[in-house]
């Protein structure tokens, strides 16, 4: 389970300032799998903090966001305040005592979101066969986080068709495939039984603006609707997703730019002997040689990074924001 | 029942635009209880946009909501995107079949978010008595928008005491109590069947920031935030609500400021032979005399005023923004 160091999110950056009194300011939180590159805020216009948002201004946003994900049934796709308010209230939406399956170790707030809403959750290795028995929820993260691994749509297809022919959802969570857009499933959405995630504020490095997706039936569309209420996504958060996700050119810039970065990361991440176990171009998930001490000897660099309290000697890594960032940790590194 | 024109909150400016072409522009929007003088936008640091928001934005922004509010208790309060996230989800938090007993005709959004839930909903012109029958659910609007009736706490306590005792809620929206810090129940949250409602926006004038508040038992409150997760306010609405809760000399201004604009609103309602149903220093309900076509008045000088489907003659109105709109709102009366 991706749980957390003294903080489930890390960026408690008051704790680590007490764990280490010495480390150079300001602390530098490679934490997270946020761009580091954000979207640039367009001009706000005072009307978007001051009037309720309008029902155009969320028909422009699903536009832009069907356009950017490939969705064309606009009844199949929902905004919300973050993808985290879907993760939470999306179990609340199938009656309580549901066998969920979980592939994992995955993202940390999935398996906890169901229990707390009564199902049953396990976690699985890999994908379940298509003959053998299947659950009633199937969760995965695609590309998975914090490793990076991925799932083939063309194998998820028929567990979708077969999962749906029994009742059953699949739900997928694509919080980071803004990085990976083969992967999606999002032009499926609106079929039986298929649930997906998408958040804007990773990739587009505005996390603190909360927006995210529903992808689904539109019967669930409306069912988790009419949980959220009208207006759940404040203004500003309305306007500048419709504008980023209109602009394709920053998004295949982005890409490009996450890519480069990430690939100059991995490549002192070998030099300093790190196995890295996998990744996408926001993050990677290495493992140090025993005893090497990685998280205190960034923490004594000003560096918070990542660590897993089950799996000892397993740090994510998000990409450094600057030079001076990439040095201090190439410092850490190779000494 | 507070239905709609057009568009149930007002504000759809192009169908208005659609019925008076020759309408002046821009259109001026009294169709809303918005304060038109919003609280002024602090400089927001970047990093309230770009990372998740902390658990110390969270704390501090409850902090200046309890000291606003008069609550004591730190977990009797849960900070939401907006009030209406709360009206829609907490019918959810009791089983369904509950009979639900909403003092009206109030704000619309209530009724059939219980109806959704799966509960039966009757309204009473007044509040119960003590010795009588008592749902399950008592709602009420304090004070009660459109018509700004109020409801003594003197008289609220007893109810709750006796719908507490037998297992029931009394949920207060008290959308409107910043006008009238006196009628709310807020220094009793916590206690065992009471739910109030507070909006950010209306009084604050910044209804698309997106942020409203629970005071309710721990329980209930633990409830709800299971529902909405961990980050549900974005870090702008965090910062900018916590600076305006936090300033209780524009409070005082503003509830000074609004009540005179109200003042010299009235007055020129009398004036015009309006029947002056209620109000509240943001909003108030009247009643034209017969076949005046006062929505009609209006929507050709570029006004928007809300009107009711189901009682004709009665049209809520907003605070003009300005001596423009004051003069444009005289002008139609006054002919």
């Amino acid at each position: 389970m991706d749980g957390g160091f003294a903080q489930p999110h890390g960026g408690d950056l008051g704790v680590m300032s007490a764990l280490f009194p010495d480390a150079p300011r300001p602390w530098i939180d490679l934490s997270t799998g946020i761009n580091p590159w954000p979207y640039p805020l367009p001009l706000l216009e005072p009307a978007l903090w001051t009037r309720l948002p309008s029902a155009a201004d969320v028909v422009a946003l699903k536009q832009a966001a069907m356009a950017a994900y490939g969705v064309t049934d606009p009844d199949a796709i929902l905004a919300a305040p973050g993808s985290q308010v879907l993760i939470s209230g999306l179990p609340f939406l199938r009656p309580a005592g549901a066998d969920v399956t979980i592939v994992g170790p995955t993202y940390g707030e999935h398996a906890p979101a169901w229990v707390r809403a009564g199902h049953r959750v396990r976690m699985i290795a890999d994908l379940p066969d298509l003959g053998g028995p299947l659950p009633d929820v199937l969760l995965l993260v695609n590309p998975n986080n914090p490793d990076g691994r991925t799932h083939d749509p063309a194998r998820l297809r028929p567990l979708l068709s077969e999962i749906a022919r029994r009742g059953g959802w699949m739900l997928v969570d694509e919080a980071f495939c803004d990085l990976m857009p083969d992967l999606s499933l999002a032009p499926l959405a609106g079929q039986p039984g298929l649930l997906i995630l998408r958040s804007f504020g990773k990739f587009f490095g505005l996390a603190g603006l909360r927006l995210g997706f529903l992808m689904a039936p539109p019967d669930m569309v409306r069912a988790m609707s009419a949980r959220l209420g009208p207006w759940a996504v404040a203004g500003p958060a309305l306007a500048v997703g419709a504008a980023a996700l209109s602009d394709a050119g920053w998004q295949a810039d982005t890409r490009r730019r996450l890519a480069d970065a990430m690939g100059r990361s991995l490549s002192l991440y070998r030099k300093a002997g790190m196995e890295i176990l996998g990744h996408t171009d926001l993050y990677a998930l290495l493992r140090e040689p025993e005893g090497r001490g990685l998280f205190i000897g960034m923490g004594r660099a000003g560096l918070l990074i990542r660590a897993f309290p089950d799996r000892p000697g397993l740090f994510r890594l998000g990409l450094p924001p600057d030079s001076v960032a990439f040095d201090r940790v190439a410092s850490v590194l190779t000494i």
